[in-house]
């Protein structure tokens, strides 16, 4: 038995240290869990084409994202709860994106509030990720809860208009065994996720709500959640400030696309007005060069961190960070690409 | 041990409950069922292009085929001999089709007639599935039956000039307990299915007794077991008032496509003249979905309702019902349409 | 446990019954047997394309081959040895083809000459088939005793300048127990057959030597182990009577197309100038109907028979002929075809 | 048990007699070993076209790299540390490429320097493969020990600015127990290889390296790695004397394509200006038909002949050698090709 090597190790121990439920609630999908296997499945269609003999004394992985810098071309993705899989959940977490010199996204379903997360780790870049609630005066208080707090940018989720029909949970017996401190008196009521939706969000959020959510935010707003080109031209007309491709890693409609397959087609409707992210499915550095060959300027990675947390708590997630960046590193050396920005179209093909 | 969750959880209960013969009455397929395999590969071959910040605050499954009102985009498809699932068979079924708020699709080889049927679940809207017979006053006689009891569709099989080779059944030592009231005389015979169909079917059958029959019948026809685009502008010409793409659910001639992947050439040809239905291999919402974007107004089930009707009779059919209502409602809102008339084109692509 | 009914069923007998080494002789084929496979997967890539209310109450599988008839589209094709699967070997397969009203094609190899097997079945239709020897003076001979027992039609092998690799056959430990007598002093000699080949056949053939073993034959040559486009017409130019698109079941040269796939190319390049058949892969009725949509006027197949000849001598091998004409029949039925001449190019189509 | 048939016998053999790390060491690739399965898969996705009657009595597959004769189209592959699978190692494999009448490639990372090598095999046809080493000193030391030692080309990995991650060593435990002798003070040393490649290797090396590098070892340079029709021209622009498409065996960058998915557009851009070579995945005669099918000139094979060399030292390799030179011929004998320059590109079609 070796150390852990590669966030596949990492996901192996969570199994291990999670109770099935929690298990079944990070690693599961909606349905048929189709769209998840097809996450993983769609990287496995592109093939990296590697340039060599190019200079690649020194490769880094940094990059910006919304100007903002990286250690690597990565953003720690938002997962709700995360006290399930570690006592200090978010705060843990958001340590290790710090640690790892990365951003760190808060889920509006966390089970600490912005302004905690944001007092356990001064001085580090965060954003946070939004629900629209019916309530419209319960959404307001969660953007000025993250403006107050200094996140710099807003991760809009769209495609939750209703959450999926994620079975497994149920199989699994799964119940939340926390608040969610930033909904306020909703925080006392230990609702299952599935009720906080319910009960909760907004099925009829459009496009005119993004403008007012960004006025109020004062931050870059970054729909996620985009899996279509006409979705990705529509965002760019209402101002998001990047967008974000991703089927929400299998855990809403399923029988969508991989998102790495739904790329494409966002990229070219942007035509490099905004920056474009994805999420999904990203277990190794050549995942990301990939993504970033396709277009993309970073990944979002939700469950690979939360192995590491699971796992060994911020050291454990800081320690998945850093295998994936040093990953993304060598695989830069190996296409030929000094960093980042040096990665082309021509770095993909089909298989 | 939940609840059943979904149709593939009431298919193993059906296999539990119903004696081998019978379930591979049910089950299976013919010869080495690779279509009845592909009904459901074919779906995968599909994928969901969601659309994001839609208005999905109210989301309703209603639609109509002919004119007539559904509560979902299935009606429930013609299955044959269904006391061998329940005592009270087609009734019990047509009971949960009512209760669902969908159409219910008698069998000509049912073991229950027309009229008691109608009898035992008044008010409901009901079709009537036929086989042409070679003795035409049988096939009178039985048209006959349907439009006294006031069923307001015809769903003419026209796949089946002869019976595919079941293997299965004959493995399993499958031999039809029940006679067939609707056909008089021969009720008594309790022949097999295949003999039944060697002396009665009329292989001889042509596109111009679609006509006397829509004639005699005095309601609209939907000929079923159209796989191609020639087949459907045939349809057409001869007055179909639908047609229902169909390999009669992988059980006539193994090695053809699996249904959805018949469906484009299909709607395509009949060019918006008459409605499609589609039928073989929906357990989910999402199948049904998939099916309106190329372009079907409803799919048939035969399987899945069948499945709730072993497991828990009326009640476990109106279930299977409201599971795939409800798995159309979710998959409906999460792709970015209020109704099934939202669904276009543009919300499939290919894998 | 039923009679068997298909022919996987009769494969299943065959392997019971034979020993080990005549098992891999007659079922495996060369290298990594890649080929071998795909000739079953090339069936599964293309699909039938049904046609419905057509007149098909009475439907005939007879047709003809260079004119000659037979009671199905399917000729017995050569296989070596016979005398391993059954005591009377070929003649015990002749007496099949004879009673299933079709033509038997007998091997070069076999372990009765072609005086015997007509004797024993005076008055059926029988083709022969020829390997070509260095020794010109052999091959004459072998060629007249085929035309003087009253063969109809030479098929003459084109693929086995050396035999391919079988390297089951070594691992099984397999050796010919019988000699070739056709094949006269030689017949004494009890090689195995790879030292058959390597001392006997000529390796150096070209197409010359097809006219005039054509011209000393003086019957109809079917060149069989034609894959290309190429070679097809180089067959029509040297006089071919028929070309058999085969890969010698997968027993040559692995790596090569499955034979259904190479059947297109093959057909457009004769452009009905010459008839085409088929080989490799056929199990069912529906593979045969897909050969003759593709464009073959009749398949050849020899294991199917010979795993009737091992499981039940005569009787078994006829019963899989009728099979395969009874799923032939029905599979026409079923498409739409009331005849093998009414099947065509629009009967499929492309998974 | 029969004695070893074809490569995969060997591979088994060997998988027995290395202890894990080793295995470990030769067998594995990088990451999720992807590429190493698709070094495999790339071949099944290619299929012979084999043509008949054409003249094979007389078959040779003699042919000739850059001039130099070989006995098949194959040239044996660098290897590092060949003393962990024999004890003579490099030597013992240079003795078997000799009597197979083929050209042995010395790994820089050889166990045995080139002077000992080329001492112990004399007269026969040797080349040098070529890691650029930071310490200019030590890249000079190496190619003039090659040169003096009389080998005929320069084989130039340009694919390892750094070293793979081979998880699968770090799992096994591997450690290499044995020096590098050519790199002199550092032989010493008994690094691990990621040690070795950390300390030494120059990630800076670029084109214009090629060019002193040619000069200094005066024999033609064969850059070895090149995946992509760019590079392929800038080697062609840099004067290689050829290029060797190769992915290292799928042990360097994880995700790029199968080395013969590659091949065709490296033939395209080099428009016969210089030979290519192609690497990765070659265990039968027929995947290195295919290969001169899609324009190669020769393949490089390094696993295969290490199998032998680890099952039966000199004899089992140069037997491993002579199986594939067997197959070779059988290959382009049924494909009907009677030397390797008669194979062309319509000998190979896509499945």
């Amino acid at each position: 038995v070796t150390e852990p090597l590669c966030v596949h190790d990492y996901e192996l121990l969570a199994r291990e240290r999670l109770d099935p439920g929690c298990w079944a609630y990070y690693a599961g999908g909606s349905g048929d869990e189709w769209t998840l296997r097809e996450n993983r499945a769609a990287f496995a269609r592109w093939v990296l084409r590697p340039r060599v003999l190019v200079d690649v004394g020194e490769v880094s992985t940094a990059t910006t994202v919304l100007g903002q810098p990286l250690s690597l071309p990565l953003v720690v993705a938002p997962v709700a709860y995360l006290r399930m899989a570690h006592p200090e959940g978010e705060v843990e977490l958001a340590r290790a994106a710090a640690a790892a010199g990365t951003i760190y996204t808060l889920s509006t379903m966390a089970t600490a509030t912005p302004a905690e997360v944001a007092g356990a780790v001064p001085g580090a870049n965060r954003w946070f990720q939004l629900y629209v609630f019916k309530d419209e005066g319960l959404t307001r208080s969660v953007v000025e809860q993250a403006r107050e707090a200094g996140y710099s940018a807003l991760v809009l989720t769209v495609d939750t208009p209703r959450l999926g029909n994620r079975e497994g949970q149920v199989r699994a017996g799964f119940n939340v065994q926390f608040g969610v401190p930033a909904l306020g008196a909703i925080a006392d009521a230990k609702l299952a996720p599935q009720d906080h939706f319910r009960e909760l969000v907004a099925g009829a959020t459009t496009w005119r709500d993004l403008e007012w959510i960004a006025e109020l935010a004062q931050m870059p707003v970054i729909p996620k959640g985009i899996m279509t080109a006409e979705d990705a031209l529509l965002a760019v007309e209402h101002g998001a400030a990047a967008v974000a491709v991703s089927n929400h890693g299998g855990r809403q409609l399923d029988g969508v696309a991989g998102a790495l397959d739904a790329l494409p087609e966002v990229v070219e409707a942007v035509a490099g007005r905004v920056e474009v992210l994805v999420d999904g499915g990203v277990r190794r550095g050549i995942d990301i060069v990939k993504a970033l060959a396709l277009g993309a300027r970073a990944v979002l990675a939700g469950r690979a961190p939360v192995w590491g947390l699971a796992a060994g708590g911020s050291e454990g997630a800081a320690r998945v960070l850093e295998l994936l960046r040093a990953e993304t590193e060598l695989a830069l050396a190996l296409v030929g690409a000094a960093s980042p920005d040096e990665v082309v179209r021509a770095h993909v093909g089909r298989t």
